[in-house]
């Protein structure tokens, strides 16, 4: 294999290569400490400015209000999915989701432990292949909150548009956050699992509106309150310091590189150049309805099954690794994060064209 | 600073040199895969066989029997705190935890949430300068489990002789892990947060008999199951993948040096360097009583608060970092995990002598 890789996997998944390389001076001798960063205590002062410059990279790049708490949790956002009901959910009370995915049944069924959880929209029967506009649900004015997942990974759907609802929104943009601005304002509580926009698997981000910390009964272990990190500044306990560190690092190279608005240009013209290869000819079908299409992950189809698994493979030997589609579909997804350089996508969309006229029924 | 130095911190703490000169080269290019271990699908053959090799080494290291399960979970050890009691405390139940300091304080607190608590031994009257031996104390024979923490970072304590009793134990051994042999088969339970021993902060390795998998109610959200971890070998969402990577690379280390076997007389032989330096002169005073004291972590005092933070102070500029003992007991501590060479425990007990020297009453 060549030294670097165009990397399509669904995350954890490609990151920044420069700031790979930054990490690699770190980890064995960080800041001239003469320790690397996984050995620093989370007590120290080295540690202690990495994690307010990583939070502090994050306010400025969404423009968080003051009256909301950024918090680095362990656990992936799976853990949100039970950590938001028992936290925010009272009892005898009702929370409503959209149901667009896995990822949104999976949380639905934790959501069930706590509370009654009503469904005003799902695309489960149309095979989850889009997401609904705000005019095609109504939300329960009783419902607690309004959860949602801002993009699917699996089917490649993501909202253009966010849900609206009088009640506080609740988000998991595990796999779209930082990928767009995004007004945190109108979000109760926003929740993404690193390993695909921000860094290394190991952390997960939660930006709560600090009103929301009082909820959780007097019943909910020490550290599945919100409130208990919030106090703490994410330091109750050891955190995952390496994967904060990568975080801020990561978060650098986005500032730099002009934040989430011109990560969004730059997102919209990657995407743009897969789903011309795919809209071009008929050899590729998008799994996605086009309103519901996804700027991170494209899921496609071949004519058949055998079409697909040799396309992934011919462009794995090219260099283009990750590309077989979720076990759930099938198909060929590819992941385009934010750290995915648009020139691996220049590639794939040739490769796409390429492997279309060698294989178009002959 | 010079490239390297010796860091005593209690944890995160010092890892093999050679381990961080290792993932500097895998965190950037992955055996030659092309992409690092911190952007490598935990799907990936790649991944799947580093953590198989993980769980492995863990086996062979402490001679794990079949009928116990090993995981690697995230939240560090004060999620453990809760987990047990939510798994293993069945309702109307009690559980009996020997209390020998803050962190086993903190798990009766999350434990009372569950059930009753007993305590049948506390050291705290005592300043937790010690840990009891097995005729100290009595166990209620309808405690479920009996709860102890093996090695107290705080005060330099650590048990010589196991605890003994007719229902499962249950410990905390973050702080000793792997630093001797252990008789898995007398427990229920063994956890370990990474950041001493085995790894950098982010992972806790679980050690669990099989028998008390199916224990925790139907209550209980999916991702705070043990079973549920256990059914899909630590891969039911993403584990941290890269804190796992560093355990193996850690296990292989261990492994290389001859075990816990080996380490047993290695850290014997460290902790020795430094007790002797201590209980040469009156200049300094142990703080953990002598039958209880750590190999792990050696907590002393110097005859004022003034000379202690000089000592810290002096040491830190001649290369030995983390020096100042935990805010709630003050005075000094060495903490010398698996990882620091014998090579800094000798330079620190030379440091000792002379700064005993030069500042005894004059």
């Amino acid at each position: 294999m060549p030294d670097r890789i165009y990397n399509f996997s669904a995350g954890p998944a490609t990151l920044p290569y420069s700031v790979l390389q930054q990490t690699a001076k770190d980890v064995v001798n960080f800041q001239d400490s003469g320790m690397g960063i996984v050995e620093i205590s989370h007590r120290s002062p080295w540690f202690a400015a990495v994690i307010a410059e990583a939070e502090s990279l994050l306010r400025t790049l969404l423009a968080i209000p003051d009256n909301y708490k950024v918090l680095f949790l362990q656990g992936g956002a799976s853990s949100q999915f039970f950590m938001v009901p028992m936290n925010l959910l009272s009892p005898g009370k009702k929370a409503a989701y959209l149901n667009t995915g896995v990822w949104s049944k999976k949380a639905i069924a934790e959501a069930r432990l706590f509370g009654e959880v009503v469904v005003p929209y799902s695309s489960e029967a149309a095979g989850f292949k889009r997401v609904p506009t705000p005019d095609e649900y109504q939300v329960d004015p009783e419902a607690e909150y309004l959860y949602f997942v801002s993009n699917n990974t699996i089917y490649g759907t993501q909202y253009q548009e966010m849900p609206t609802a009088p009640m506080p929104l609740v988000a998991d943009m595990s796999s779209d956050f930082l990928s767009r601005p995004v007004d945190v304002a109108r979000f109760g509580l926003i929740f993404a699992g690193a390993q695909k926009n921000l860094g290394p698997a190991g952390v997960t981000v939660v930006i709560i509106r600090e009103d929301l910390l009082d909820r959780a009964p007097a019943t909910v272990p020490t550290m599945l309150r919100y409130k208990t990190h919030a106090e703490k500044g994410s330091m109750f306990n050891t955190p995952p310091c390496f994967a904060v560190y990568m975080v801020r690092e990561v978060l650098k190279w986005l500032k730099a590189l002009g934040g989430v608005q011109a990560m969004r240009e730059i997102n919209e013209g990657k995407a743009g150049l897969l789903y011309q290869a795919i809209d071009k000819t008929p050899f590729y079908r998008g799994h996605a309805e086009v309103g519901s299409r996804s700027r991170m992950n494209v899921t496609f189809n071949l004519p058949t099954a055998e079409l697909e698994k040799k396309f992934a493979l011919e462009a794995a030997n090219a260099g283009m690794a990750g590309l077989k589609g979720h076990s759930s579909v099938g198909g060929c997804r590819a992941s385009i994060y934010n750290a995915m350089p648009r020139e691996g996508v220049e590639q794939l969309a040739r490769f796409m064209r390429d492997f279309a006229a060698r294989n178009a029924a002959v």
